[in-house]
């Protein structure tokens, strides 16, 4: 670290690990290892922040790796890995559950420690990986002996990410990875030099520690991975997260506050506050929601993105206006959600046809309406730059219509939401969509805005917009 | 003429001129033509459709031009040929007035016939003429010398032109003149060989009689003038006319009716009828209507159109969406009609910003709504695509307002659109948009159709939509 604020210095003392949580839980990962160990079928390995000494006061994720010898065959891998991980957990008197990522894991509560037990392949290299998680022992080895001196740094920044609301490569949220924040304080030499140069990001950035890079990529933020140059560590990151921390870097640098650790939540609308903001706005909320699919979110959240931007271009295909849209997952239900600017449209609707001098094309089209009564063709076939333009009968002039139609069920909705939309789907609309689950996503929504204008407002103490 | 139908044969005989009508004409031009030169100053030659005998049964327009010295100086002309045509108007005591086109003349009517008298220069080519009027004298000697065989293919061309609406150079009617229907036909050597043609034009069909063009156009149509190869003689037909006309030539091959040469004039609603017609579309009528400018309808029209376009641009960066809009010149009055899909849009305006990455820019941007308050700012500054968006205070939420505002007078209205405007316009909203004046104009407007159309559906016995 090349300096460090008083502020910086008393953020440290907030979240740096206690010497009990660092003995507690380096006790645990002993514990765990040596059982491993004694199955004499693989090896036992702490990865993630723990391994690393990255991890913030409170943290209670240990994440330990089962290596096999990679000679065994992937389902194999997974029964003597589960059936390792299972005895293990039960042997520290473990509550614990199987979970599934690229392949199976054990998660369980182990000593008031949130554990993941995963089998995984010792390979040679981290480019003869078999599966995504091969490659993880590589990286806290790689990030290990190299981070001891910026150890405070990488605090500093996660606890940084986490309060401006972009840390995290979750699909929900598509921010920074721990081990991506561990990756730029190395690059840049610590939190300040790293804040210093983000302030002038770009989109196309590139960081190519190793200098190895064997592959273009199209992100906006591109960091190769030191242990793989075909591998964009910061793939997950979206345009948006990318500058909002851009933003938070400049916003900290020029007027460094404790708010840009510690923000607090926002407030969050009661049902009648919602109902007080959108009268003042004068926009109009529709909600769709349904159960939840039963997956994991890193496969339902893009799938609700995906089915949020369809239903978006069927409201825009029949002209209502979308001034915004978002999505959400909680455990039982989903929600996407549309502000709209106006819910009714006239019975007149414009529809182009072909160009005049495309003889067939426009022979057909103005056959279809020649022979229309004055009900469906409300004017036209008219010439307007050379195309044909006739003026019909809207098919649905109320945003509640189309939404209650089965229109929305043809549109490119993700697989799975698909499947349990057939079943069943519900249309809220105003503070009708409002529960108390909903609440605070809503608000978010609603009084949206990037984390660095919040924490500004926040300094100056101006008024929370939920108030 | 190549062939000529049982039905072209029956039109002939109620367009052709009759034998008295021709003798009457040729009567007064000859007394006039001596007058001229009888003056000794100048040479008398009849130009337009007489002089070509091009002209179409009940036609009163007789265009004599006083054929002066190119020597003598501009203003000597006009003084001089005004002079005179007063004297031979006076002199065949008819009733006349001044007129102004690129320079003055007089508008006599001499033995029932509207008589224009024009001075202009006797040059000795085309290519040397001092003004446009100089080039007609050029035009009726290459039509006469050649137009004799053709003169029954003009008269059906431009009485089929007339009822299909795309007869006339003027600025309000942007069709096709006279000049241009004859150079037609002598390119393709007949009405029917020039509609099937037409049938399959395309936008950048090029014509040059006589081979010899020194210039590129960009108009859809161009045709060379034979006189100056520097002249596209149809650059006022625009696209839409342009390709009404090729939709009258389809429409006239596939089955040949009279109603293209003789359309009734469609009905005009009551002011009772445009509501009930407002009300089935569902959408809003606002008109801007003002004094006319005292100038000449080719000077004011485009202005009227420039208007139109700026006042439909201000609507549009409001976020109100015009389903059409058009422009209407009466003697005494003038209209800008809007059809607005809806009338009144929420407080919430979304505002882009600069990118992100634009960091002085985004600074700037940012600054600004740092401080605002909650009623000013109703969310934002967020990101979006890495550009910044606010969603600020909507300056005008009803068509109304922004129309009454004083905005309307700082778009890129017309010179002398905006000096009668800033005495005086009047805002009116669907029916109270209807005059008895601007009736024909607001029925043609809300039942817009091509001209095949309307002629199709008569053809059909459709019903016509005004009623």
């Amino acid at each position: 670290m090349v300096t460090c604020s008083d502020l910086e210095e008393s953020v440290l003392e907030r979240i740096a690990p206690a010497p009990d949580e660092i003995a507690h839980i380096n006790e645990v990962a002993r514990k765990i290892i040596a059982l491993v160990e004694a199955s004499g079928i693989a090896g036992g390995m702490i990865v993630g922040s723990v391994a690393r000494n990255t991890w913030v006061r409170g943290d209670r994720d240990l994440d330990i790796f089962m290596l096999f010898d990679p000679a065994l065959d992937r389902n194999e891998l997974e029964v003597q890995g589960l059936s390792l991980a299972r005895k293990i957990a039960a042997g520290c008197g473990a509550t614990y559950r199987e979970k599934y990522a690229e392949h199976p894991y054990i998660n369980a509560n182990i000593d008031g420690l949130d554990v993941d037990l995963v089998p995984c392949y010792r390979v040679s290299a981290a480019t003869e990986i078999q599966s995504a998680v091969d490659r993880t022992p590589f990286h806290t080895r790689y990030i290990r002996e190299r981070i001891i001196p910026h150890v405070s740094d990488v605090l500093l920044l996660k606890q940084f990410a986490k309060a401006g609301g972009v840390y995290g490569s979750d699909q929900m949220t598509e921010g920074f990875s721990g081990y991506l924040c561990e990756l730029l304080v190395l690059h840049y030499g610590g939190f300040h030099p790293l804040l210093e140069s983000a302030a002038a990001w770009r989109p196309g950035t590139l960081i190519d520690i190793e200098d190895h890079r064997q592959k273009d990529f199209s992100d906006p933020l591109v960091v190769i991975d030191p242990v793989d140059p075909k591998r964009n560590v910061s793939a997950s990151v979206s345009v948006a997260r990318m500058f909002e921390f851009v933003e938070l870097a400049r916003g900290y640098l020029e007027n460094p506050s404790p708010e840009f650790f510690f923000a607090p939540v926002p407030g969050v609308f009661s049902q009648a506050e919602l109902k007080a903001e959108l009268d003042m706005r004068g926009t109009h909320l529709y909600a769709i929601t349904f159960d939840t699919p039963p997956y994991i979110e890193d496969i339902v959240v893009p799938q609700l993105r995906r089915s949020m931007d369809a239903v978006r271009s069927l409201l825009e295909r029949h002209d209502f206006v979308v001034n915004r849209a978002d999505c959400a997952m909680l455990p039982e239900r989903c929600m996407l959600v549309f502000e709209l600017l106006f819910e009714d449209l006239p019975s007149v609707r414009r529809h182009i046809g072909p160009p005049v001098w495309n003889r067939e094309n426009a022979a057909k089209f103005a056959a279809k309406y020649e022979d229309l009564r004055h009900i469906e063709l409300f004017a036209g076939p008219y010439i307007e730059d050379g195309k044909y333009i006739v003026e019909v009968k809207r098919p649905f002039t109320s945003v509640s219509d189309l939404l209650r139609s089965h229109q929305v069920l043809d549109v490119g909705l993700g697989k799975h939401v698909k499947q349990v939309m057939e079943d069943y789907w519900e249309l809220s609309r105003d503070e009708e969509c409002w529960s108390e689950g909903f609440a605070p996503f809503l608000s978010q929504f609603v009084r949206y805005e990037s984390p660095v204008m919040r924490i500004k407002r926040l300094v100056k103490g101006i008024e929370d917009r939920s108030e």
